[in-house]
């Protein structure tokens, strides 16, 4: 067995282990990992230290740099990020539903974890905690797979956090921690051991792991996100939304890419919004006729996330061409319409076929935390299990738990009972 | 564009309409579907006819054939089967989540329907009726490939339910019927159109189908189900409950395949069973204890799936080595268990990582009508989406929808202002 089939099968008996643990063991884990993490904060800082060399001979980016860094700060986010996690009300064990199908044969749909989650994410040390700590809450068996720039902080961060939760009462197995690019490609093939892929990175890299596993994966390739801006839009407004959601931060999946702007506003209030855009150094790609109007150069691919100060623009006739534009050229990530009138953003909202619609306000909110799920696993653009903001409740899964006492089909297949289905609130 | 590829797309522009109709354009459509199924009854039937007439010269399989007819009987369970459907609650529109970030920003999560669903059915007709009506209630459009032996019976039932549902309003492409053999591998390529595969026939078949494709798969491979007979079990109770979940129905696959008794039962009640199942006309294969002790033929593979008058048996020491024989050789579709003892009953229904877990009654339970979902889809074992039988519910997902008043991040970013997140009633 290769090192990694043995870790995945280990999480998987792990997991089975896990599933049965009783709330409080999982917080008592929690907060020792916490405890843990600060006690050893400097061997941490020592290991981070020598990632940070590597990527100073490596002349690794600036950004790049910065995320790998894990110093005081970061680690207390990071404790902090756990102790709240612990907080919160268990999401497992909820009753979702219940129903009387006859006297003395009661159903209920009860979450449960999913069992064992590949978590591939990128250079911050940071995400490890993060997605331990979550994972850990939800019941579910952790394989971690970090950036290679991150190794021996992520090596020292896992060990802890591991010994941490086994001396809570853990399983063995409850987190591995795989160092190799092989290890990845080994991963994608368990679909015996792992039950969900959760790939973070660059959008080539999550449709790579998309398209080459049977595994449910669950994430987002690329954030093409637009901001609409409808003839009956407050200017003063529409300027404010759009400057947010393209500018705020611009490295990121929810920042817009793309604006569409009504017809009539193209001589009023376009050129506002673009004089706003290139104060903020936004350069603009226009349509045709934008381009032959202001002189644009033009947009060759109108599916194009460009997580840097620049913006596809295009006039459009309505409110029904922005949404046939979003639903063909976006990725189904966060899209946005300003407007004064409710049945146009009804019409917006109802009609885009993404995980998060706006309506007067940035496509940027579109996060875990400011949707106030207290953490976040990732964004989904996937319709199916989780879609959006996924947090603690996209780690969990149901079972139907069905108790009788002697109950049999032949009885009802012959009529002798019939079934009462009474729902019941839960 | 081939014709499969252009039916997709079609059914992609399709999906986006029939998300914004309202839910009485749907139930009067589902109406007028029943009506001219009623009307156009003789066509129907003349064209089963010659399937049947086909059916004999290919010397079908009796069980086979019987599948196939779709007369008076099973036409009016299909009518009856859209009308209960019609009176059922709108799964679409209903929000499942609203919080208030801050004043004036309001977050709503929101159930949409999926989209393009394919589904690819054997070849009962009425299943095509079924999965129609299913997939307009929950606002899909549906790309149907029924069985080769049922060809005309399908090419008059779709024609007839697919201009039904145009009278009434629906758009152009809602739904299509696929014919030839090499149309399914056409589907599994188009992830850029279909949201969701439902397989539904063989373990063969519906695995092909899970590893050949990138889209999510919904439905089950096999259905290897068992019953654990505890050393608590009343035995009265024990033989009733095991012949119901082996004999009730053998060729379906919530079908117990594995009976597994505590060894304390093994010279008391295990010559009971074994007289009950003889009874029945059940072949029984053995473990090497039960083997040697009863002379039974030895089972090779635990994960096995009969679908006939035959069972596994095997002796366990508790309900710890039950739940770890049932995790590691069932196929998380329906397990049960027998006891008197409320603890034991909680450690296997916690510890068995199965859609559905019983206590004290049949397996046979698992299904979407005996679970009071009105109908059903299919059942699931993947964790993720929908577990276990699926009903409507599985048919549709969410989407986000944020309201605010020109409220950007930057806002909150800077501290200007922080959220509130006020969970409110829905």
């Amino acid at each position: 067995m290769s090192n990694v089939m043995q870790f995945a099968a280990d999480a998987k008996d792990a997991s089975r282990r896990l599933a049965v643990l009783s709330a409080s063991v999982k917080d008592e884990a929690l907060e020792n990992i916490a405890l843990r993490l600060t006690e050893n904060k400097e061997r941490i800082f020592e290991a981070n230290r020598k990632d940070l060399q590597q990527a100073q001979i490596d002349n690794l980016e600036k950004t790049l740099f910065k995320r790998l860094k894990y110093d005081e700060t970061k680690l207390s986010d990071s404790v902090a990020g756990i102790r709240s996690l612990r907080s919160l009300s268990d999401p497992l064990g909820k009753t979702l539903m219940h129903t009387t199908l006859d006297d003395g044969l009661e159903l209920y749909r009860v979450t449960v974890p999913i069992g064992v989650i590949g978590v591939i994410f990128e250079s911050r040390p940071d995400a490890l905690v993060q997605i331990a700590s979550l994972c850990l809450k939800s019941g579910n068996a952790v394989l971690l797979k970090g950036g290679r720039e991150a190794i021996n902080t992520n090596k020292v961060l896992s060990e802890i956090i591991y010994n941490a939760g086994i001396e809570k009462g853990l399983p063995e197995g409850w987190l591995s921690l795989l160092t190799s690019r092989e290890d990845v490609g080994a991963m994608l093939t368990m679909d015996k051991f792992i039950d969900l892929i959760i790939p973070r990175g660059s959008n080539a890299f999550v449709q790579y792991i998309m398209q080459n596993t049977n595994i449910t994966v669950m994430g987002h390739a690329d954030g093409v996100c637009h901001t609409y801006i409808d003839k009956d839009a407050d200017p003063e407004m529409a300027v404010k939304v759009a400057i947010d959601a393209k500018t705020q931060y611009v490295s990121v999946c929810n920042t817009t890419e793309t604006i569409l702007v009504h017809k009539d506003l193209l001589d009023s209030f376009v050129p506002v919004l673009m004089d706003a855009l290139k104060e903020k150094g936004v350069t603009v790609y226009g349509d045709d006729i934008l381009s032959d109007k202001y002189g644009l150069e033009k947009v060759t691919e109108w599916h194009h996330e460009y997580l840097d100060y620049k913006v596809s623009m295009k006039v459009v006739a309505d409110v029904y061409e922005a949404v046939d534009h979003i639903n063909r050229y976006g990725s189904g990530h966060s899209d946005c319409i300003i407007t004064g009138n409710r049945e146009t953003a009804e019409i917006f909202m109802n009609g885009v076929d993404s995980g998060s619609v706006m309506w007067n306000c940035s496509t940027r909110f579109a996060d875990g935390f400011r949707y106030g799920f207290g953490a976040e696993v990732g964004v989904s653009t996937s319709k199916l299990h989780a879609r959006g903001p996924v947090g603690l409740e996209g780690l969990v899964t149901y079972k139907y738990k069905l108790m009788g006492s002697g109950d049999i089909v032949a009885d009802y297949a012959d009529k002798t009972k019939t079934f009462k289905h009474i729902r019941r609130e839960v």
